[in-house]
């Protein structure tokens, strides 16, 4: 077994694809104008325009609360509020980064299987124009979502019209907005801009770059000034040529969707090895990447002791015994294997 | 001539040195804890302390504005404020991120070359106590400085000892502590550490980076919480261990000083190269790798159309015709003469 | 009728009670330092220090999310958290004051009346510790509640024990804790500090003042510098022997505990004279100054119409047709059966 | 001599005019709407408008600190900046409230008088656009400045004309705007709308109110959404009527102007009777109700012990032994004469 051997924790355990590599040290020839200002940048930002629509304004950022952040405080005014789940990383996973930096108030709502429904956006509005109330600007949803569900096209418009009808924008976190197009067999255009999106938070990293993700404004207009948010939330890079060249690599031809559909199957493949084992329950529809599973707190102990890795997964929620499982663009049919079948060991052994 | 010529507009113009992209490459493979749990994390901060010291506390974080911002949000209270020089960076470049982001007043100072001295320290002591007064607790001095003198180590001490005196923090912004390490041929410790320096934020880009700085606190407790801190204003990388392998290879063993060396060496060159053209004057003791000088606004002119690359320089006074030449670890001594012949002559005929 | 009548709209809709216009009145002599440098302040602030004990630090400060926001800042770090209901005034109420002027997130329990329970401070306990998550530092329970609830000192020790065991802080947003103190027939002290409360947003506006509340630190240490933080936020009155004026008048006697009392009997008085009203249901313990009632749509549209005052009242739930009913220190026993008698008409209508 | 004797250290120092007092005892009667929707609101809105055009939207708040950070905060996005003095009460004496509680940096210009001038507006223009740098969209001018000197119509429509032609917007600290009207016999309109102005922070503490200040936007749109800054903000005050009510009595008649222009009187009396004595040198214009002046340090040391009142006057800068005597609506020929009978004798004392 390797000295870093693959698993389950999160798909930011796994290193770069290699073609990615390769375009860093390809980027580094000679001298670049900084900021962005560079040939790849030029060509990376076309490269998402391809996928995105000819009024996409693409800017890179180092990372996804970065592009979080910089994203709601350009579609936000101080007195305006984003409506989110419960379970956003936005709100849980981000150490408060939108209240501190940029002040802005989440509204959440509590989901079954972490979607939000377009009936879920109109409870603020008797509130609507009251000083006292902070007003809903943006509904957030993220894609696929903190639990490993995926919305359809038409769950998103649907979602975006009742947001434009109620006079607010439609944010995607789209840190694995990849593995959702790949589950989807759609295209990124398709479950963004044409489903009425005003904005992306496009992930990279954990779909192989090492760093690298995009805030992405799908409208036009949208982004207009954002070169002076991205500054002043620190997620300007100076050395712009080698976060775009990551994403010609990713994006220019067909990585960005192999890697996320096998991803996909391998979680498919996770889900459907361990579904039958009694006393194991999987809690959340297997549509993107991730896993999760309710079973015996003696088992997990035993697993986290025992499976590849020194964070072997998460245990997602302690009191309910949840845990979650997530696959990477390098997790092979035998880490599935493999794991599967410590899992199974693990649980009937509790049983 | 390459498609990529080297300019003299910033030395983040520069690419990676190849051992760092080599690092990286290395860096990738199979699976590692995120956020910086890695071994690759650990044997950089044991780098990083061999050259600060026992009780450093290194975080590496992705950019200059995110080490500013986060070591003063670190080392400050609401109504707490910096006292930096008018030229510092945080006060000019970074897009008021300090006052945005962590709401901290920054009362500036002007100066000749740069350079804040001990006598500056105590102009807001008269209102010590005022409530209606910000009350300075950290001094942040910039070394190198923005206009490429440096602080001996005594000079920082005495610095370092005003502030201490008067109940304040020292905090070096040093986006090119190497250069000035190799200016003074000193350590960083005695630079930092030993001078009575309390933070730092440490460059990495402009010396040979892809990307990557360190926060760094230098006294024990300092850095407590620090986590925290670095994940709120959005500068905790996931895939930490990328970050960490570059500054592995460039401060595990004399990467970052040769890289910094040259880099004075070849603005020492010029400068003595273009010193005595009749017309033009170097308006900054030369002492790490920049250049400030003044010329003719006709020169100017014809230099930022004919010099190399898409950015030759950077006019840095519009109405004083300043301009700044930087020069970069891949600086070659041809870039050089060839660049000095170009500003002899723009200059000599604008005469 | 009164071209002003009385109405139940909200206590902030009565005017001050004589004796403390009577009190700014008599301040208004000669020249007084300001800031709160003189006799007045002195003196209303040794009036706080005999209700909440030696050790507490009181502030005076213009209005309840003055004192809210000022508090908080004063118990919280960057990365900290603040506990509370879903139905806090703070969170709900304030239009965002606590994210936007402190950069503060709440995490916020669902309740059925109003009031946290010490159960509820654990559930953010297993992500102590964790950098991707705000850390709960101050736990936040409004007395009475918003709902017209109070706590016991018995349940405040409860969750105070709770709180400090857990590391964290006990904040009471008392904008109604005289009407507390009132319906419970305890002393402030005991209510607060001697039940291990750490710091009071005590109210005077909605007891009869002009204008005025106080943030108050119970414990010795809490309230060091916030004279910073009071100016910092904008809550520092420069004429303040006017707002220490108001507050002697308001506590040094019995006036504030006769005055909350008054309200207290009306709202009594209210409910009982409404609850036998068939079609009409309290859905919340009335033990303080409101009444929260749900009764059929088309009553709650004749009596909004048909009421004494612009704004008779408030709905306080559009869906559930639940309306909020406050009385006030001004309110009479015949504006109250005047009241009733209206609304038994209205809903017997609609019946 | 009273307990309570005038002094000259600040025009906050005295109490309130009497007739704002009535005014307050008047507005005590029966239930009014909160937050402005009263008449008394209403009443006082229409005497501001009567002042400072009809397009004028005045917003009562409670200090001038509030003012000028909810009047920023409407005029400025995250990354624009406001330009100011370097003496301005908020870049030196609001204990950092701008940057803290909005983000907001302000870009100083260093004057003689207090004054700016049109030519300071645009040395931040090469930066126009330049994502490094915070963007400069405010000129804010304080009125009577801070120095007690004052801006001609002329001259601040010198600025506002420079101010919007660079495409930014002018703001007027109007703390002392009635005492520059009164200097200058204008009308408020005059000295702002008609001057260009486009938002004013007009006070009423400093001239006779117990407390309150108007924020007030002079051209159309400028204060759309105002109500939820000014509660955000925390400076929305519950029982408005008391605010309208002493504005209404300020500003409905002549009181505004003659208590104004009496404080400006007497500091023209004052700075007459010492301008003679050896050894004194007033330093700035006398101009509106404050007087600068130097003097020996054994002079004042002597005056701080034997002058009227607890804190006789402010030592302004204690390096070069400045002194500041402000005077007030309440401010008597014998409190003059006797005082610069005190300063004469100690001035002659030390010489």
């Amino acid at each position: 077994m390797s000295d870093h051997p693959h698993d389950f924790a999160s798909d930011n355990h796994s290193g770069a694809h290699p073609e990615v590599i390769e375009a860093i040290a390809a980027a580094n020839e000679g001298h670049a104008p900084s900021y962005g200002s560079d040939p790849w940048s030029d060509r990376a930002a076309a490269t998402l325009r391809s996928h995105f629509g000819d009024d996409a304004q693409p800017f890179f950022v180092f990372n996804g609360t970065g592009a979080n952040v910089s994203c709601l405080d350009a579609l936000t005014g101080p007195h305006e509020a984003v409506i989110c789940t419960e379970t956003a990383h936005m709100h849980t996973d981000e150490c408060g980064a939108p209240e501190r930096l940029i002040g802005t108030k989440l509204l959440t709502v509590a989901t079954e299987h972490g979607k939000l429904s377009p009936d879920d956006l109109s409870r603020w509005e008797s509130f609507r124009g009251d000083e006292h109330r902070v007003q809903p600007r943006v509904v957030s949803i993220t894609q696929a979502t903190e639990l490993g569900t995926v919305y359809t096209p038409e769950e998103t418009a649907a979602i975006a019209g009742a947001a434009h009808e109620l006079g607010m924008l439609l944010h995607v976190d789209g840190a694995r907005l990849a593995n959702a197009a790949a589950s989807l067999d759609a295209d990124l255009g398709t479950l963004t801009t044409e489903a009425g999106v005003d904005a992306v938070s496009f992930g990279g990293t954990k779909n192989g770059l090492v760093f690298g993700e995009a805030a992405i404004f799908l409208r036009a207009g949208l982004g207009d000034g954002f070169e002076f948010t991205r500054k002043q939330v620190g997620q300007l890079a100076s050395k712009m040529r080698f976060t775009a060249a990551q994403f010609e690599a990713l994006m220019g031809g067909e990585l960005w969707l192999t890697s996320a559909r096998h991803a996909n199957e391998m979680a498919a493949r996770l889900a459907e090895a361990v579904r039958g084992v009694d006393g194991l329950e999987i809690i959340h529809p297997v549509e993107a990447n991730g896993v999760f599973a309710r079973l015996p707190r003696p088992a997990i102990e035993k697993l986290l002791a025992g499976a590849p890795g020194e964070h072997p997964f998460y245990v997602w929620d302690e009191e309910s015994d949840v845990v979650r499982w997530m696959c990477s663009w390098d997790t092979s049919e035998s880490d599935v294997d493999d794991f599967a079948e410590l899992v199974s060991r693990a649980v009937t052994d509790a049983g």
